[in-house]
């Protein structure tokens, strides 16, 4: 087990990833390391792999290993690197884990098992469970609307006793939620806590957040960045202007389409329409038709104009 | 039908009265008047009797009427009044909204129909019809914890085009939608965005909000206010002092005892330590019992030193 | 209070009527005592009104307690009359109860009270301060999809201690819950459990329900009373044909347009075009479009022929 | 791809078997043997392995595939194996199902993916994708409860046009539902549909359904196959006996305990105590605590009795 640290070092934009893929088994190898550089170059504070945005639950084991190591190499210590190992095995968690730290990874993030719905003092047992066997500091990752449970305050505050559990990362999008945790946890600074949806990163930063697990920032990190440090520095008037921009970004790339899947259809369909990588999407999700392709580009083109 | 104002008079503080009560039939007409006075001395913008904290759902239809003749008697035009007309039955909202007219009310609010299950079409088609037949105008109220719907951003942007209807409070908590919603309606700044819980309201105000539909403003209505007043003036330091009385107020008040209730019995308790009315209950709600109630003095008690 | 009697007298077919309307403040009077007449003349043993089939949240008070009378009226002790008091606030269920008393019904149909969502034990808080305020005994209302609550096993074993509760009609469609609901309630077999969803009828009758609630009966009441008693007669071969007549009607008459509100359209629709009533539907429902009423005539031909 | 049978060979009980483990990583592979033994002498039609009963999702994949291994070793060929292959990853699906093929099972089971939230046109393409590479025949499994998703009865018809796709297992124990499917399916009697919940197996095999997938079976196995030739036979008065027995096994060895697990513990309780094997649960599922399994022994004890 690591020691947690007295000030955390996890703060700012960590993009959840994309999985660029050529197939369904294969990575897109180039494409990875393409958008590693770009988002590194961009300026983010670290990378997160294998969350929601990665389709982590679609890819197989061995791909899932693959990407941890491909990654955690190409990255070579740039930045640290976040490894997602959601799971509802608790086995599979931990060779994940495994994997992660042998290849140089700074951290886990777990969501709650995903398949029984578990009470209040089960998450706590498992977590609790999870986190004794894990080789690397773990995040808990709020995701209620994919996990069927929300990971109540007074659990979050339970968990931080952990040596271990070292923050969250919230993707409810419920800001009367997360800040009902950061008032919980005020007395734990170095408890980091994240924020998933960046429709609401730059309110939660401003009042104590420590950052974004932002989507966008596979695109677009100089924004996140940037909109971040605005935020950070309690300038009003630039969080204002760059948060407009996420919100054009949320509208025009993630709202096309049908079902709950547009959000990273719109986003991968965009990674490769910026020439970054393959827009290839795991089984059971697919990529855009043409007709919402094209909407998608030229949503896109409008936005660049803005940004650059 | 109204003709909608160039800009909206509906900015600040708005407080959701509770509803004083003696017994299941009958107001606490001298707690009424004690509760609006101390609001208004506060300093809010404006009063919102007859929503969720009012219990409105929960009182028989002479009462409603009642309650709304003797508010804006006792108001008597110091600030504009808002009433609830949220019903499954348009008839009777529209009887509501009658009596609102006649007592000299300033405009409505309705949640969605909160029995049958409606899609986003038939939700636009309830809205206009009713749209059509109120006197006053209307505040759309998004709510879905209580009424199974969400007013969807679109939904919301189709019925901002109806003269009647001028603005929308929102209590989802969830800030990814009301910050999707702002940035759908940005061409239309007359349309007034207001938040439920007050856990959210500075970091909407300070990304464009219109201001707070919040409980607590019931008890401490100037901390409200300033807090209001920092956000409009991107006074952050100031903000951020506020807010932390708020979360604590949150933490303190709202969430003793088990249910989805804790928020409304704990409100009302308090306000019955505070001395200001009655804290009866109308069924299917009912007070704390001592031991919760005990707690409750004793955290309250803690509040006020930090806040006078 | 009434005493509670040893057998209870409700079994059978008691179809939930639709409330034929002129428009949205007017029945429609004629085609009430054309329904009633229809649906007795087909040997139902009893009538429901102001329930979900009955669009009762959508209707004006003043409108129900018209219903209650001209009802009552009508049937003339023929079969008995249970009336659904359904609210959210007591009071007004309390007020709707004494004019069902005063009209001669028989017994009351509450549901759980809809918009603020209550733990099991405030549940049984409520329906024990309820039966104790009516005039006439009262069966329990299971309807989850509407009002956010399942009556748990063991809550509806409590609430069958009031003297005043006598039985329980469940809607939810799930016969896992209704049988343990069966089990639990075994040594009082008074206490009469009836189902909602006439897709499931024959099936509870075979296993010791009590009955049908059935929207269907108000169309084809026969055919529902020969099921029944083809059900309670252990006749299987009767109960497979008469059960398949049922499945017909529910997949060629409830099942068209989009949305939940498909089969009380569908209900309505075909009523009109039986010749019995008016199809308008109170606000927030509206009836089917022109593409949609041909398509439902079409099937409603097709099911006639083999009624008949 | 298989042929599809012109007459289903799969009626009947076919229960799904809990997996016998030694500790979080081990097979107890002695009690897996006795319980397949004791579930075929008592007359099963076929064993289904790695369902919701099976704790699947909380296994390691090396643990499936052995535990396919070993079952259909075993079992050597005297009934037919199911295997049950829902994962969120299909290439992992797959490979359970090119090992179900290797070792002999018959068909493969699959719960739709239980991560992202899929529209009703993405789980046809689903399904189809999945079907389309699988070397055994599919039976769809509805499991709403786990998998935020109904298969809504249009896509069952949808999807029984697939050569590789021959029935449906419905765990949501909405039998308002599975008579629906039943309807939709009445011309191709070839497609089989079973259900999950034993306390409304009788019924809908009264009624047309193939059988019941029923986790009492794992324990008293010829009580199941009794209830079900009786239903089979239109036998009442059996049914309503045996029907009672199931009840009785429901409230006293499923409903103790809080959480939505107390099935899955009460019934692996009941395992250890009968002698036949281990009752270690999978992380995040926990076996009884001491007080729980006393009231599981004492319950268990007076049903026994019962059923001898």
């Amino acid at each position: 087990m690591t020691e947690k640290p007295e000030n955390s070092q996890y703060r700012g934009i960590i993009p959840p990833m994309i999985t660029p893929l050529k197939n369904e088994d294969e990575l897109d190898l180039q494409g990875l390391h393409k958008l590693i550089d770009h988002v590194i170059d961009g300026g983010v504070h670290g990378l997160f792999i294998l969350g929601t945005t990665g389709e982590s639950t679609s890819l197989s084991y061995a791909l899932r290993h693959g990407l941890i190591k491909e990654t955690c190499k190409h990255v070579n210590g740039r930045v640290p690197v976040l490894v997602g190992v959601t799971d509802t095995a608790t086995a599979e968690s931990i060779r994940l884990a495994e994997t992660a730290r042998d290849a140089g990874a700074s951290a886990l993030v777990a969501a709650p098992p995903y398949y029984f719905s578990l009470g209040q003092p089960e998450l706590i047992e498992y977590y609790n469970y999870l986190a004794d066997r894990l080789p690397l500091p773990l995040f808990l990752y709020n995701m209620p609307s994919h996990t069927k449970i929300n990971i109540e305050p007074d659990t979050v505050k339970e968990l931080s006793k952990h040596d271990n559990i070292i923050g969250l990362k919230d993707s409810s999008g419920n800001t009367a939620y997360f800040n009902k945790v950061l008032f919980h946890m005020k007395e734990t600074p170095e408890f980091s806590l994240f924020v998933g949806p960046e429709e609401i990163m730059a309110e939660t930063v401003l009042l104590g957040g420590a950052g974004g697990v932002n989507g966008g920032a596979n695109m677009f990190p100089k924004l996140y960045v940037d909109l971040y440090n605005a935020a950070i520095n309690g300038d009003i008037e630039q969080v204002k202007k760059l948060h407009a921009l996420v919100m054009e970004i949320s509208a025009g790339i993630y709202s096309l389409g049908r079902f709950g899947s547009s959000y990273l259809k719109g986003l991968k369909g965009a990674l490769n329409l910026l020439g970054i990588c393959n827009d290839y999407m795991a089984s059971p999700l697919h990529k855009f038709e043409k007709e919402e392709k094209d909407q998608l580009e030229s949503n896109l083109r409008e936005i660049q104009k803005k940004i650059h």
